[in-house]
């Protein structure tokens, strides 16, 4: 009765590969290496509870209330100062949005900015959040391929080139550049440079989508572009979800005022504003200081799980050329590369058989390439179950590879 | 340097007048009409702290990570439940998506159905947040005028006619049934079954918005159209914000299930999903079976509030054959009517300056009308504030009548 009524993007809008997966997996044999999920037994619900208590004593009537659109001013105020001590950037808290989680900072900037048939450009593979929502409001895509130092900035230019020739519009260029999702890979500061003086050159805004930033095992922390390029050049999403937990769905958005002011403008057509409610509670986590040490105590976890994946891989992966992984200083993912014939797509059914499941690496593909590669999530399963899980996928990798 | 690179729709979108409004009125001397914000003093703080402190024991490892874009399993089976002992409707949690309050329903339901262009059949007046939601996705509205029944269904089928004969394509008829919202005015049964009729014959969908719908002080309560049409021609928004707290957040769409299916895909590239740890906490009110109990104290409350106001309007308002109000039977608002000559707009400045503020009705109003009226909230302001408020008003217009 409804179908012949839809929207061209609803009848071209499909299921999240990951968000389909997900529902699988909460079956209790099964180990998964899919999702991007945080390590539950870190989270801090003791606190949680006491915080509630005390919000609800001192502002009950104002956190159960409506909100402003923009956030609670408390709460944009204590992370224009943490970006301050942790960036070097001075930022007001007119600079920012609150947002239910990064999902929705990308897709208030897609539509703010995204007529159909735009081009965006994005890397090859990329985050499917990210694809999917640029793909609601009707972007073209152009893909770009990655190489152990990011997004190859040098073919951004060749098509910049071509597209300016042939007068087609780019709207934005997206990237992830720590411990990119999904490959695990971090844009050096060179290229990220040579990326910011392309995107002047040819007056094109980035979007910056860093939800591991924070979360690094090893080496250096690289500037990010929010701090790196003149202002106004750069609009940055971030989550509460991997840092923090995701059950919340806060993240914000930072970009110059008057962005910010157009985002509010369509969150307000969206859902009028966050929750008062949780924001409040994230606001006093970071008042009482305890934000930092939280994340210090997910980097020694997860710098162990990292590890214990790279071993288990070491171990049981069959050692052949055409095998291999990302070692990331960084984020929750691993990125396996199987031989070019194989397809893990089809090997997912396989492996579901023998109870472990992963991420096809081709839904992070805008051009559908990318079937042999497979993304493997190491916060959520515990030391034993990657251990098992990934000892179970080597084992299917051997048998496919007879 | 980024304004040229706006989507055509950011660059009409326009400032909620409400969310603008809100801002404003946050000035503690200013007396409030505008807005449709809860009573705070009746807000269940002490046992939203006992129960957070509940969910957090029994099942914090789940209610702080990622849950199902369709809603929490449980929450949704409370929701379908409670519906059928309401309305005698029988419903299964996949006719459910939970949404960020009815603002996101307003926002998914116009993602999956409105190219630009489409029409969309809306109150004269309606619910702001909702022409805000069509606007957005492009959508040529076509209002139709109430009276004390409700939307003229007879008006509506001129338009069908004339539409059909251009072969124009409707794509639904948005309707805010009960109390509506500014109006106040319920639809009676008659116009409803007769708009059913009408929506079958010209196979158009009927997108219901129902937020104040327990909010009934007076009278009979009328089927809902949910409940009225046959399966699959109505899509139903609703909200927790005004039966229990703004502050989560927390709606849901009652729908077919293959409707249900399309919402639930559009709303993964929007922000993935809402928050389990706000939906456990409304479930476990619902579970403990509090809601109703607390609907009771509000009706009590509002119904009380509602008569003051009626009565401060009475004592101060001019008595001129020219100036009216609406007597609603439930909701939050009340709708003033102005002599014909009078911009409620233009004396809303003054009227600020006598320290009162409400909401002008022309943005309401999809084709800029209604300039003489006047949406007043009772539900907020205290009873003195009332008395007080309606007071100056009433001596305003004295003022603007001379």
């Amino acid at each position: 009765m409804f179908e012949d009524k839809l929207s061209v993007r609803a009848k071209t809008m499909k299921r999240s590969v990951i968000r389909e997966l997900l529902k699988l997996t909460t079956e209790p044999d099964i180990i998964s290496f899919g999702g991007g999920m945080p390590d539950p037994s870190l989270f801090p619900t003791q606190l949680i509870a006491d915080i509630v208590q005390e919000v609800l004593e001192k502002e009950g009537k104002k956190v159960l209330q409506y909100g402003l659109t923009e956030g609670d001013k408390e709460f944009r105020q204590q992370l224009a100062k943490r970006y301050g001590r942790t960036e070097g950037i001075k930022l007001t808290e007119e600079n920012i949005l609150i947002t239910t989680a990064s999902q929705q900072g990308l897709d208030l900037v897609s539509k703010i900015f995204i007529d159909p048939d735009d081009i965006v450009i994005v890397g090859l593979p990329t985050y499917l959040g990210g694809l999917a929502a640029f793909n609601s409001y009707g972007a073209r895509l152009i893909g770009i391929p990655l190489d152990d130092n990011g997004m190859q900035v040098d073919v951004i230019k060749e098509h910049l080139k071509q597209l300016r020739r042939a007068q087609r519009r780019v709207k934005f260029i997206y990237v992830v550049p720590d411990f990119q999702n999904p490959s695990g890979v971090t844009m050096s500061i060179e290229r990220r440079k040579k990326l910011i003086e392309i995107a002047e050159a040819y007056d094109i805004l980035i979007f910056e989508d860093t939800p591991y930033r924070e979360l690094r095992y090893s080496g250096e922390s690289i500037p990010s572009f929010f701090s790196l390029a003149p202002r106004g050049r750069v609009v940055s999403i971030f989550t509460f979800s991997k840092i923090l937990f995701p059950g919340m769905r806060l993240g914000y958005i930072f970009g110059d005022k008057e962005i910010i002011d157009k985002l509010v403008i369509a969150k307000q057509g969206t859902d009028l504003c966050s929750p008062a409610f949780t924001q409040a509670i994230v606001r006093e986590i970071m008042k009482k200081d305890l934000l930092d040490g939280h994340i210090q105590k997910l980097i020694v976890r997860y710098r162990d799980k990292r590890e214990c994946m790279l071993a288990a891989l070491e171990r049981y992966m069959p050692h052949d050329r055409e095998i291999s992984w990302t070692r990331p200083e960084g984020g929750l993912f691993l990125w396996l590369k199987l031989p070019e014939h194989m397809d893990a797509d089809e090997i997912l059914q396989r492996a579901l058989k023998k109870k472990v499941a992963y991420i096809v690496g081709s839904a992070f593909y805008c051009d559908g390439s990318g079937k042999n590669t497979i993304r493997l999530n190491f916060s959520y399963p515990t030391f034993e179950l990657i251990e098992k899980g990934i000892k179970r996928l080597g084992e299917l990798v051997r048998e496919e590879i007879k």
